[in-house]
């Protein structure tokens, strides 16, 4: 089923990171992997790791068809082990493992895929908006508060504010996506049938931080890459509502490069690439709600809570991702009109310290 | 991409409804209907209107592209009709309509064609939890209160109470679809190039409520419509939490008629159907919350708010729609145990009213 | 402790209704009842109840004090009904009744006894609305779509789409408080101990719905009535946007009757009415958020999700109470400036069938 | 107005930071260091900066009085500024500031005040977990996933993840408090008329962290505390969640010490106190939601969103505040029973590295 409606969200490219292909690949990579760590840790033999691995490679999976037979157990984990096992007889298949060990691996596998695209493009709209702070360094411009106007600043300082924001949210989630740790407990959480070198042979065998211990039910870490990923998506927002804003009709202090036109109004100029920005960056809160919620994860594992993680968790890399290519498309493009501030400000004047705290924070970076 | 862990999450069924295909269609539906409407109120001829539904019916859309096409003005209507005014010229191509209100109505139509999947599992999952009630009017069980066991009450009467609470949710929902309406107002919502005669027979031809007045801006359709969903998933979160704690090992007294196993323990009866209901409607309340918070639709068309329905509204209808397929399941094939529920019972009894509640519940259906 | 920041957002007439006070009110008022009810019903005798009644009339409270007894046992009526039942041991105190009953049904009643406040604000928002619906009937002004002038509407119909949104709102609202119900289960919800009776006479001598069978676990009366006051509030949030928007400097096409000035900028001309409605209304969607996903009552009472309902019921009454008090503020001082409106109209025209449309909201009403 | 069910979930310590009082002090306070710190950097003399604080500490506020002198201009500074000023003429008095520097750096202050509190209950709780899983290292339990009984576990590993979210969380929440900076911006956020040394010393002055650039529109600090608050809460709920579960009936595993009763059933041994911290940690996603949704506040003072997160963050912090109070209770008397455990486990054995992981917890705090 096309998702019509993604690209003009942004989510073209960050979406097939995180879709059932990727789904897919992550979990056998889980697989293979944990083969091969359990024999770099002695539990099996080399040959019994290589015939896993090669069950692993060779296996053709219909998406479809994997959909369906993951209903009856309510992951897609137990029937791609069963069809690794009648592949291959091998000791090493899924070895000392449960589903939510393949499930939140997978999960973190594709979380570390999908961030690049994102942490991108919050660094291209930061850094579009460095630019557009450095350009105008000392371009006058009215303040508004509260939808007024009030006194004097630039608009490199306003700028200077959104890329503030922009490289405060990029810092923090990309250090939430790099402390994501590999998943391995087993049946109880207890690591009986493995140990803790499989799962930190497993961790860099993924290239995945070590989990210390497991975390079935200790979701602190979702909660905080959730919260990440919302934090950055309201540092978007800003920026974008901004240039809706000021690109205004009435106000006119700045243009989008392309703005987009209308089915009833092809003279329009809308600041379509900020407006989507706002619109993807508009359902992030609700879904971190969704994972705080689903922290509650109770005894071994929850029963409904893990499970609302996996689309709640995609969902929010795709709007997050969405509102930092949108907006850096906005940024990118902005065109900025120097003489409507000038002739909007009038003779009103002294702008502060606003040059200096454009340096501060260009500084910073 | 498919949803690999849609079908899991219940979605198999009204997915389909509300996914790229059904998002073409609808608009499609939407610009032939307008154009006959056009000629009905005699704003165009019929042999205008004929070519026009004729372009609309011979277009052949290719979705990926349509998406990309959809990025530059953030909507899918402008390319479409783009490519229909390039297939024939007739005026009857979106007459007097704007982006809005071709995406709305296909909105609504979505919603109708989605709706009646969703309705028939909530009615589903009820009529099971009625039959159980009916089965079990007289099955003296164990009240628990904050998870302690208290004073009898008896089995009838829990399972009437989801059916009271589903049916409930139920009648609420189906009201709320079909009271939605047709938008048509043009570009500044004022029926210019257009008539109130358009608009309620383009709600005739397309068996939509006629919109009294459009509301572009006016949201309190979405809001409700949202609302009740979420109503809907609760209604489905609380029998199926009661499952999974009544199927406990501890406590047994149901167990689903087909239990999920597990990677690890393939011993395990998991209420695999009533656990992933809890995790599809967990995802509701997040979603009702991303809806509430769009409606103050700015000015004539909102600038974010209008677009982040789209994908909420669209997961909010998977997720509940999800949550009452997989309650049915789960309820159509559960397992009681009276010999278990008088064990735990021992000599406690005197369940007070509870047939005469029973009977209540059953008779007001 | 004081709520120093309630009054400027609107909750200094509804926040009364929902206070301890009015908490220990509600609880006194329906243990009072319960005993009259017993007596009417014939499970106690007529002294029996008058003494119960005297008991609660004569119980002098102390809501620090209770507060802290309440901690025990999770809620205020536990030790109510101690201090009740050690000034009079009449078995007409408390009868039938388990905590849940108390707390439901008082809870039912604050909802009553504040409702009047904010449905008369929404009211006194929609009559405001449509008396400048009236008088802008032919009041042409731009109509601005994605942030940009798009082609003319009529201010008549600007403003009455604000009514019809508070017109559908507060009569969705009305109609879900009507429906509260009384809350009778004893400690299963079976009424062991009690009888439907007992139940229909309670809810008629405190002015409520009868209840047709408890509702201990089964939320959804809950669920949407919380949605009924997120939609309101997004409802008042809808114009408030719109005069924070219109009032802005660059349009000045609206003015609120008192803007309020700044601590650094005493000239400003803020529209605070509107502003502070908008910061209400910005508190609804997270509640209402909270209260769907606590609609999951296990088993015979929740052990979390039942508690939850308390500060998250009487603070989302507070949020959207506020909002509709302030957008009526805002709106019956709104000042309108058709000359503004039709400079930067300028030769713009043809409102379409704008003010057959402000005809048909007003004589809909 | 008494909060009457405020200390039953755990708010008792923790509001009192958060209230009016605590608003009008800390409001004070800003306005003192701010004249210092002026006098500091020269911009007005010791003498003035004297008559100013001497302003400060000797004015007397009505709280009810100045909520309601709050409305005209929708926050308390205007109406706090004015007093002062009347009482004294000093240049010093609110020197460069505009409201939303006093409101922002009071609400850090508030929070800088409250979260000893919250961070001393987080670690309590955490400590009792520690002690649990020290004392319990070896006690075996079965592992329940899924709501089913699985295989062996240990009660101390069980506690040890308790540990471990709680410690996390607690690192977590502590990193944010401490590094909330000070604002002070102006009426534009240029720091006209003051200074960034007058912005460095008044840091200084009220122990807060330097701003480096003001951030009135650039939110991220404020999303990502209020993050942690709600990774907190979810924290505390997981093991509270096991705690209700462990004490059901059927399971006995462990009971509060101090469970309580019920107005119907004396008997009961409800574990109150987990019930009621999952209570309290159920308020946090919906508040977290709408501090992020909040997060788009436009030009350079938002319309609502900035006076929205004033009731949402001390809300929030009493949430989490109250989930970790009534969690340390329930921890640090949670009674264990090694031979229900062994009883329900029977012949089952083979916890895996259960010690092992155990020890690495407490190693790690």
């Amino acid at each position: 089923m096309t998702n019509l409606l993604g690209p003009l969200a942004g989510a073209g490219r960050v979406a097939p990171h995180l879709g059932g292909a990727a789904w897919i690949r992550a979990l056998l990579d889980v697989e293979g992997a944990l083969a091969r760590a359990a024999a770099a840790e002695g539990l099996v033999t080399a040959a019994e790791a290589d015939a896993a691995v090669r069950a692993v490679e060779d296996l053709e999976v219909d998406p479809a068809e994997l959909a369906e037979a993951s209903v009856a157990g309510g992951n897609p984990v137990i029937p791609l082990v069963t069809r690794l096992r009648a592949a291959c007889d091998s000791p090493a298949v899924h070895i000392g493992a449960t589903s939510q060990d393949v499930m939140d691996t997978a999960l973190v596998l594709l979380v570390r895929r999908a961030a690049p695209t994102i942490l991108d493009d919050l660094r291209g709209a930061a850094d579009a908006a460095a630019a557009l702070a450095a350009a105008h360094r000392d371009t006058p411009m009215i303040a508004r508060t509260l939808g007024q106007q009030a006194t004097p600043t630039t608009f490199g300082l306003v700028a200077a504010g959104w890329c503030a924001g922009l490289d405060a949210a990029r810092g923090e989630l990309a250090a939430r996506v790099e402390a994501l740790p590999v998943q391995l407990g087993g049946a109880a959480g207890t690591l009986a049938g493995s140990s803790p070198g499989v799962a930190d042979t497993l961790a860099a065998l993924l290239g995945l931080a070590p989990q210390g211990v497991p975390w079935h039910t200790e979701r602190t870490r979702i909660g905080t890459l959730a919260a990440a990923l919302g934090v950055a998506a309201g540092a978007c927002a800003k920026p974008a509502t901004d240039v809706v804003l000021l690109s205004a009709t009435e106000v006119g202090e700045v243009a989008e490069g392309a703005p987009g036109g209308s089915s009833a109004m092809p003279h329009k100029r809308n600041p379509i690439a900020a407006i989507t920005a706002r619109a993807a960056a508009g359902r992030a809160p609700g879904l971190v709600a969704t994972l705080l919620a689903a922290m509650a994860h109770e005894h071994q594992r929850a029963a409904g809570p893990w499970h609302t993680e996996w689309p709640a968790l995609t969902d929010l890399m795709i709007a997050t991702g969405g509102a930092a290519d949108r907006l850096r498309t906005s940024l990118e493009g902005l065109r900025v009109f120097p003489d409507t501030m000038a002739r909007t400000l009038g003779d009103r004047s002294d702008a502060g310290h606003a040059a200096a705290l454009v340096d501060r924070v260009l500084a910073g970076r």
